[in-house]
């Protein structure tokens, strides 16, 4: 259910009719809009009575959400949601949001460098994993708390937002203290638990897709988070499991436009755990970009043959500066910038 | 890597190659096995140096494991695992073992009525969910520590052994207190903190098979449970996700003779959850039977119109008398008993 | 639309009846039943006028068909079609059907000697492929014409009834002259020429599942060629395509009950395409014939290292041996014999 | 294995070869290039024996083919295949090419409406289904010759070129006559009797991938084609069928760069068969031009909800002219023009 206010609705009508709904056993989720405000209703006991909700001040209208996953949809609200990090970065705007780095973090040094060329090259967003989840038991794990230091200096020495993966509670208490964004991995979107406390922190969340969610379980998951009272999240798609084996993962690139028309949240693509290979990057950024995409995740490394994780899949900085030239021209071509 | 010892090693002996093992910094896993004891050896740093290990006293070889997982393959342990449970109840022996319960745990009369129903017929183990994991926010999420209380008077006045689902730490600390398997599900499969807990968890684990985990990526998350030192960890086939329409998920019935020829621990099969429609359900436990399962997890519901989930895919206590007179004659067809 | 006759309808009210049909423009597809006769109704122009056929004498009822396919539904006919072939043999009763034999026909002493050995464990039906569809252009074809006359020798010295695939207009024809039964094999589950030629030919039709193709999608192939006439079609499941890399393709176990559930034609099980790995094929053979499958085609070869094509999942003789005893304990077990 | 010619070698060298590789029992391929001609050799009989070939006038070095795939293959041919059709219609060239134009030819009028609004817009290329491959046998099945005697009014008419598809060799052959390129569809990937007739005809191919291909297997069946000497294939993808609901089929936009890596045959992309969905049509159109299709294959209608088939997912004429400017401007992005 929704409830619509009038353009000409006071905050106090606002307020006074979260009160009501608290007060029908149901909670209220206002969403201010460009020009009026919605408020969502959630709650587990069964239909709530609209006509007493509808008589109350400045409201316009109530209307039934037809979908599985309500505070998320374009019924509850129409307008883009752009999320913005303390660093300036902003996501879900005009401009592309790029997030770029090394697949695990591994020292001061060589996360610096790779800041460093990566911001230099447009990107705005750092990455680089200090807790991994990693197929086998016996895989380098991350750096953990280090890792998190390590991005408190990037941040600090290059200006970059950060973000990188919780994989449970504790270490998403530590990477919302550290971070400016919380990454949820596609192993974990059906971590329900995990998803509610992500709706607690008061950090943006960026949500990745699991590799066999249909877009329906994909907006259910982001409904967790903001059924919690976090609004900011970032969807992001990063290739689904099939039988398509010319690269890692099949990027579904037809997901970016679908999930365009039935929620408001942005959604970044990630190429480079989407394709596994590396000549197939650049193309994907691009496809995706012209597909509508907000941004992109990309994984970076100046010493691939080195890396701790992912080094397969992880481009050259030179190649970075390449993708950025290229993406920059398709940015233009369907209207936004770099 | 593996060590065998010699028939003829004394306990003694073992626990001598294992603080070895331990001197070096890495971990042993000492596994009795019906004539001789193999140690699997695991750890993050690099290859062992084997030459020091095989001149110590009662070793046999010294063998390398090919595999991404080790201590679940059959390399290191080629005699079946089989579990027992306080109640008796046993895992992957010659008899077959029949998990049975409605979907989630709702009322105490409810619960008890389907026990006796499902023990009356050759259920050894009632399920029942207190935790729920639900794609949508906004459906029921179980009834909790109440559920949990439900199951313990199950298990008090049935004799029946107790599983349910822990969803995160604390609810998996709250499912060890008081059940006697802890079920990981199939959203859960690369959990890896939560993978982590269970192994250091005192109660067997079952673990669900993730909709989209090749073969390999579940032995490796049941390895994560093995490496922490717990080795009592049942398998369970519950569908896959494909384009296959006919049925809820792709009951991939070949995973089983598969995952026997790979690794040692019992696997059971999920027909409810692999089929979502009531008229699959017993073929496909027979055919689970006959291709080898060690048993069955079912759902049984006396009132399946009224379930609070999943009432669809639950059969009727008259149908399971009847799912269970059909796999006695398919077990015995293959040289097992109920 | 469905035409109901009455027990007492006599061959003349039936002829009137499709008389009638095909003077409104729609083809009639008589279809006795054990107790009734139905009459199918097919064409492309519209829906027909059900009240003039109503009043036809012997009529007892019209019903509408609700499903995407017509002939082939248990809606059209409630009885389980049986197949007799020449030699005796009969698919869809109570015996189970096992076709055997080698991937492709290779040499007359060869084939002889395969088919001997099965005929001893109870196949009742060779297989060889003379006309083989080979993915790559450079990879055997296939005897052709001399792989046919082989087959027909094989019929002479054994009994066994003979069954291979046809690929094309051409070959479907020889294939008719030659065998009692025209494989159409997975990857012209959707050739609608090759369909609608094998519902003109005077042979029982072997139609394998395509390997991405729904239940759906199959029956509906299944109908082009009853459409055609020929109300003998045998259906095969042999794995579909997924993710899952333990096998070559994933047996849809679960597609043999659903298939009964639909429609009335009996419904084999491949399990050698479906596993491509010799451990797999007895037990996905056993699970099969649990799961209610009407009989097997297992691919069989002396000296699998030789096999001109797809040697790795042939079984040698004697692993045939195992597969017919294993098969006729699952069968008894299911109320049915080999 | 492949011969590389010297750039000096003359055509007599060139013929020498082939005949010397004819001796041998082999099949000769020239494939003229920019600088030099290579050579392809296939052939069922085992290895060639390469010594006899490298002593040869003019031959710079004979080189082994590692690939499944030999004469679709870059290493056999680094240069882009450029297809042209007799109107002066390109494929693969710098310009990218756009095929339009109904999912059936329906009647003159129609047909003459839709031609005329998109050559207007840009495409050099009119399709239309004369024989429609229908999963329903009761299903409109297309105009036959009627239908090819439209589009060869179309051309007239218009001066665009035509495409449509063949079911079978006979449908193939009157294809051939009326038609300049001759559509396989993608429940015919694999039919290999039809791409051998194909590769026999004078006029090119475009061959959709199979919904369930394999890179390899799509590129292999191409090499049917270029085996029997037709080397003018154009391949595209269409979507693939995963668990992935949100769209008809699955657009594997990765697989445009893949197969330009691996192939120099053109490869366009059909977004309305990958989405089935017409709010997704375009963004789609503009991602696989960004990912480097050399064009796309567009289902036009101008009244959409009239459509004997199709019509769900062919966009309004109106939209094309978008999607026409759309993808004009990310051709200008990528260095191509429309």
């Amino acid at each position: 259910m929704l409830v619509v206010m009038d353009v000409s609705a006071t905050p106090r009508d606002v307020e006074a009719v979260c009160a009501e709904i608290r007060r029908l056993g149901f909670t209220p989720h206002a969403m201010p809009g460009a020009s009026r405000t919605a408020i969502g209703i959630t709650g587990n006991q069964g239909p709530i009575e609209a006509q007493t909700i509808r008589e109350l001040a400045g409201v316009l209208e109530v209307i039934p959400v037809t979908k599985p996953y309500k505070l998320v949809s374009r019924e509850v609200r129409p307008d883009d949601t752009v999320i913005r990090l303390p660093t300036g970065a902003e996501i879900g705007g005009k401009r592309l949001s790029v997030i770029a780095g090394p697949c695990s973090v591994e020292t001061e040094e060589r996360s610096l460098t790779i800041a460093r060329r990566v911001r230099r090259a447009g990107a705005t967003i750092f990455r680089g994993g200090a807790y991994k989840p990693r197929t086998s038991p016996y895989a380098f794990q991350g750096l953990g708390v280090r890792g998190l230091e390590i991005l408190d200096l990037v941040r600090a020495e290059t200006g970059l937002a950060t973000c990188t993966e919780a994989l449970d509670e504790e270490s998403l208490e530590r990477v919302a203290e550290h971070c400016d964004m919380i990454q949820i991995g596609a192993r974990n979107m059906q971590n329900f638990s995990l998803l509610k406390k992500a709706g607690r922190a008061k950090k943006p969340v960026f949500l990745k897709r699991g590799m066999s969610a249909t877009l329906s379980e994909y907006l259910q998951a982001a409904e967790y988070v903001l059924s919690e009272g976090n609004y900011q999240v970032v969807l992001c798609e990063r290739g689904i499991r099939t039988f398509s084996d010319h690269s890692r993962n099949t990027f579904d690139v037809g997901v970016i436009p679908a999930a365009k028309n039935a929620c408001h949240l942005p959604i970044l693509a990630d190429p480079s755990h989407a394709s596994g290979k590396r000549y197939d990057i650049i193309p994907l950024a691009r496809a995706a970009v012209a597909a509508g995409a907000d941004g992109l995740m990309v994984e970076v490394h100046d010493r691939p043959e080195e890396a701790l994780s992912d080094g397969a899949q992880s481009i050259l900085p030179d190649q970075f500066d390449q993708l950025m030239l290229d993406v920059a021209r398709i940015a233009e071509a369907v209207g936004r910038t770099v």
